[in-house]
């Protein structure tokens, strides 16, 4: 890339001597806090980040591109981007940390517009019925497409890496023993599962830790395939997999665990979901939530929302805990596995590209954009900081059979 | 305890065959849900609990001490048993557990009064000069008090009893190791605590971690026992104890360190504790904060709060999070050692009942009784889960030289 026919940096936004197109730029630009990013337009012009050189060049189709994107970047990027109107010279992951560091520079309180956004979310989502369609939109585009890149486990949550050299594969048998350990699994205790995605983590527990599971989870491709597996495996007497809601968990357990659902629930509905853990869990009992999060509390990004997950919400620990302090749950236990999703995701993005022409042949075009949009800025935000991955280990607040330390978790 | 002597167990509060004082008392046992604790009057009568032997019985010795019991007997339990108008036979311990387990159960939304009393303390408690005052009520009753009781360390936080037979001396050892392991330290390192009690953790970490402390405090008694024993250890040059308060801490430091102050700095100043350790931590810096919490808000024990530590709240993580969310800092592992901390109580009660005829020669007999209703109930609080002891790692959020794994702290 040739740094010397970008344009010298300084503000030209205002500056008539300067096209429109390059001041249209510039202002977007400001906006994300000056992030070191490129522009090469439709006639050949480049118009080149203020103070250093690109990690990342746009490559703008037309006039009419550039202005959807500078009406509403969050929305359009993706957009745009998926419909190959927008092309990427360079690093995608390195282009969108990059936004995340400079948009974190310039973070405002909460608009007038994104209430709006929240109150809608909150009205209209995770309904029994809600939450159904959501989760039919996300999970059920086919257990073929997403067993070319999930690895063997088919596990599509974040991996534990007991180091960094480990396998994907590797780390995520290490993320099931992880949460197995610390919810403290005996031999013939009854475990309860909510969202359960392909059952890996379920049938691990049967087979390895001897446990009864009943599994919950919406997603009717996901149940299908969990119930072949268990089959297969001889485990169908161990784990019932069950298509139904969270909501309508019934029985009574001595371990609560769900890993990767909770992103699903929605804020409004955390009370209730300690209702259900508090009706369901043994006065001895631990349990277990597993799920992506943030420092603090903020809307889900719009694209993502859009285009990815319906009514997902990455809550704060400070949300979180309203799953806990109505119903005196103790939290015992919380460990930030951020930089282990990163990972997970890097190895995601590897193997979703050696797949493409499969996936271009299964979906089009569009789609494989969307996704590797999708895969890398979530690498990107895990690796920056905008989203968290908690675990949080607890129990009924007058339970004295805890554990008295978490030695023995690393006690191999 | 002959419990055919007690009246048989039923209602009788509205009941005029039943004397005044019967039905006052039945009156009280119901608010805190029945427990089984039997009370001998003045006059050799004796009103038995419902439904079950009692745990504990009090002589109450006149009328008097009866209706002030009765009026207001969260308050006035502790003032009538420190002037020796009630008197327990059997076990203090059990009474106050089976106090803390029966009231949860008419547990009430925080009534007008009781916000009232919050408002007050938030508006006048814990400023600059209301800590000042606040600490020196407790921490400054003499070293030699409370070293007849903490044992060699002189630590007065909750221990970690690696395995529930280890010693208290060792178990606090063990817990500065815990922490110190928590947040990292590596030689050459500068470290800030924010109240450092007697100095116990700065000379260790100074000693063992080869790092530079710079510790703050605002117990002039303490800091003076501190800098005494640095100079007798040669750490004087290592550890410099400042008598000053936490907002007023400056420079930059690698770690960040803070057990058992933040109890004191109460909810209303967690915003702006966020900015002080905003400002001293370096941008790839670690902190712990250790302090007792409760599973969700509640305000602090009247009479504790009285007589014992005026201003002081121990948080839920719902509020402590105000320290973390609006400064973009990350939770990275949280740790709840509730059962420790009435292990550490069950120690410090026996010393201190070893050691009471001392403590009767320093202050009076009130003093005597006053802290023992404060040591044995801080134990019952902790044994039935009123309190929590949580310990929390934080890093600035943009930090990604952060422990990979938590396998390294329990690697020997």
């Amino acid at each position: 890339m040739d740094e010397d026919s970008y344009e010298q940096p300084r503000a030209v936004a205002d500056d008539t001597r300067y096209s429109l197109e390059t001041r249209l730029i510039r202002t977007l630009l400001h906006a994300f806090g000056n992030p070191p990013i490129g522009f090469t337009l439709w006639n050949g012009d480049k118009i080149g980040p203020l103070g250093s050189a690109p990690v990342a060049t746009l490559h703008i189709s037309d006039r009419r591109t550039l202005l959807r994107l500078c009406t509403d970047p969050d929305l359009q990027f993706g957009e745009l981007y998926s419909a190959g109107k927008i092309d990427v010279d360079g690093s995608i992951l390195r282009m969108i940390e990059e936004l995340y560091l400079g948009a974190a520079e310039a973070a405002q309180p909460m608009s007038f517009r994104r209430r709006l956004a929240a109150w809608r979310h909150r009205r209209t989502r995770n309904t029994l019925h809600g939450s159904r369609e959501n989760i039919h939109h996300h999970y059920d585009i086919g257990n073929e497409f997403y067993s070319l890149w999930l690895g063997e486990t088919m596990a599509y949550t974040c991996a534990y890496f007991p180091t960094p050299t480990a396998t994907l594969d590797q780390a995520q048998i290490a993320k099931m023993d992880h949460v197995c350990r610390k919810v403290r699994l005996n031999r013939g205790e009854r475990v309860v599962e909510a969202g359960c995605g392909w059952g890996a983590l379920a049938l691990h527990m049967a087979r390895h830790y001897g446990v009864k599971v009943r599994a919950f989870n919406i997603s009717r491709e996901q149940i299908a395939y969990a119930r072949e597996r268990a089959k297969e495996q001889g485990l169908a007497n161990e784990v019932e997999f069950v298509e139904d809601d969270y909501r309508n968990i019934t029985g009574h357990y001595d371990k609560f665990m769900s890993v990767g659902m909770l992103e699903h629930v929605g804020a409004e509905n955390f009370e209730e979901l300690g209702r259900v853990i508090d009706g369901c869990l043994k006065d001895t009992g631990l349990g277990l939530i597993h799920t992506i999060g943030r420092n603090r509390a903020k809307l889900m990004h719009r694209w993502i929302d859009r285009r990815i997950f319906p009514g997902a919400h990455p809550p704060s620990l400070k949300e979180m805990m309203d799953i806990f302090e109505g119903r005196n749950l103790s939290v015992l236990d919380v460990e930030n596995m951020r930089l282990h999703y990163a990972k997970t995701l890097e190895w995601w993005n590897i193997l979703y590209e050696r797949a493409i022409d499969r996936v271009a042949k299964m979906f089009d075009e569009r789609f494989v954009r969307m996704w590797r949009l999708y895969l890398l800025g979530s690498q990107a935000a895990f690796t920056v900081g905008e989203l968290q991955l908690f675990q949080v280990v607890f129990s009924p607040g007058r339970n004295n059979q805890i554990p008295w330390t978490r030695a023995d978790i690393y006690q191999r």
